[in-house]
């Protein structure tokens, strides 16, 4: 099912192109405040385009780090009192500091105490938020949360959710599913493709919100950095699961599909 | 060497079909306290036979979501002091909701202060604690414990300890080796296989205990569901071992055998 | 460029075989405190070529496990708190017994509180310091530091302040880069070859201060160590690009090449 009046982002489009171009070409320094289960995809899939990946967790340092960096994510995985310290401290540095930054609320809805933490966060005005249907809908406050990093609802119901919030916080708000959305509160961008065996690797969606953080920190506005971001990363799936046997082969590919959609568009900008 | 009595679990058997497609159909909820080194791999081993995956490890969180969670898995690889009070919640609460968990007391024996931890959880009930031989002596309370991770005794050692384990806190045990034990301290069933590539990938052992979760969340028998993860485990390793040239390619293909074998188990029951 | 009368290091001398044969037939036990980014790869890495990992890395059990292990690594990827704490003890303890252990500085000089935990950390007296040109020359006192886990200067760049802080800390100094340096203050190895897609994985840099504490381990000397290790790495990443199709697989194939060298080199020696 497709959103009245929504935009259709795809890979072969000249702004994909531009945008995916822009990391290459920049090597954006990405601060990632992420979890322990994808630390290691996310730097991989960063590295893969052209990014720099660098992984700074603690309150005492991840201030300064999102100062110095191009883009900061910051992804409620598996919060820590550490973490969560770092993050919140991360968040407000990057806005005093004019970096965008990326929310990945994991779990939202599902927790109360991090979506607490999630709504105060958006008081440090990231970028772009990036969640499964379930996650948009609760921090939106309709929904009653899926279970854990699960999705119970399409992508496509929690669409009027992610433009409220776009509204109310200002931030390009990104819905992952079958068909990704990516909305501002005013336009909708679409996007299709991808491959079931996505939802069999840990760590798509949160490679997702590290690919727009990368993005947004090589200058693409919001909008673009998280729509480009969702048709490389689809484009990429669809093509890894053509020489994939399954998902261990799968994730392997993946990687090195980015790798050459990356190197591709950088090289025919050339 | 045989265990006495010991009975044949293996791949084929209808028990073990009917156990892992019970995971595909109902992709229960395990929520995963584990370790930094391998919290990837098991969400990816997870993920590929059907289970979906959560990881949350704070003390704030645990609780509650070890009763969203169909099954709990508590092992102790990298604990950190929120990590030990989240497990400590979690146990705790799975056992007040009824929700199986399993124990895998990583490098129990070898270090004092997780030896305690690991006897004090066994209070909370766990439905099955999986360890190598070393670690399985030294929570019965025989054995001087091997160093670290390493069994530095084979699991048939182990069996009269397993059996002592079991009857004295009402779980079954499983003792990971070249050959598998599991035991309720009356039935013991036996699962060989596998391949010695299987110990050159960190946290196939690790996996297993979460496959043990998954199976036992699906509503198996903590029995079978430690049985029928052993043998899908070995199974996937046997198969993974024919097409690798290393144990690179070996932990890419061992997800990708699980994957095969889940979808064909539940393949062939509908 | 190559430094002046630097001696030529590389896979095919009997030193680095003698070295590598070493962790494979003795399998030391590795005591790693890193990264939540890197801990899955850098396991993966020392298993295969036979050693025996193990992450313990609370300040309760850190230091008692490093007089259990023959060698430890102390990586400064993603501090915490608690991590911090048992790095430190671990570091004291294995000074204390004896046992050799490498200081990785991730990211020292782009950070303040890391810089002065790593010169701390100094006094416990290393067998091995690895890092990329900035963080050695920022570790030496020189330079201003990188962007992160960046090098921004050249490993040659950095060979004099590489030399100057193995004569003030007695340890050897490796730089890593497109070549690395080895040196004790007095004499300079020099390791070629190796491959750019080395830089497009996350983790190849902190696994080889893992293979360096493997090698320490296992009884070589600290420049032996730290120059065969280095040899080894280069030789697997060399080969493993002639097979791989983009990082991804890479990433696998160099686990694969690590395997088949070791094995190699120490079925060489029967």
């Amino acid at each position: 099912m497709s959103a009245a009046g929504a935009i259709t982002w795809e890979w072969g489009q000249e702004p994909v192109a531009r945008a995916v171009t822009s990391v290459v070409t920049q090597s954006p320094l990405v601060h990632c405040l992420t979890n322990i289960v994808v630390a290691g995809f996310t730097a991989n899939v960063l590295l893969a385009v052209g990014a720099s990946p660098a992984m700074v967790e603690n309150a005492k340092e991840s201030a300064s780090f999102a100062a110095i960096a191009g883009g900061v994510l910051v992804n409620l995985g598996t919060l820590s009192a550490e973490r969560e310290q770092a993050m919140t401290t991360a968040a407000a540095a990057a806005h005093d500091a004019g970096r965008p930054w990326v929310l990945d609320p994991v779990a939202v809805g599902a927790l109360a105490p991090r979506t607490v933490l999630a709504r105060d966060l958006l008081s440090c005005r990231p970028a772009i938020v990036r969640g499964n249907a379930s996650e948009i809908m609760s921090l939106a406050g309709s929904g009653a949360g899926g279970r854990g990093v699960d999705a119970t609802a399409t992508s496509v119901q929690a669409l009027d959710a992610a433009m409220r919030l776009a509204l109310t916080t200002g931030a390009v708000v990104a819905v992952s599913g079958v068909v990704d959305y990516i909305t501002d509160g005013h336009v909708v961008a679409e996007v299709r493709g991808g491959h079931p065996l996505m939802a069999r690797v840990t760590g798509t969606g949160c490679a997702l919100g590290a690919l727009m953080a990368a993005l947004a920190a090589a200058g693409n506005t919001p909008l673009t950095a998280a729509a480009a971001a969702s048709v490389l990363l689809k484009e990429a799936g669809g093509r890894a699961a053509e020489k994939a046997k399954g998902p261990g082969t799968f994730a392997t590919e993946m990687v090195d599909q980015l790798y050459e959609l990356a190197e591709t568009a950088a090289g025919a900008s050339r």
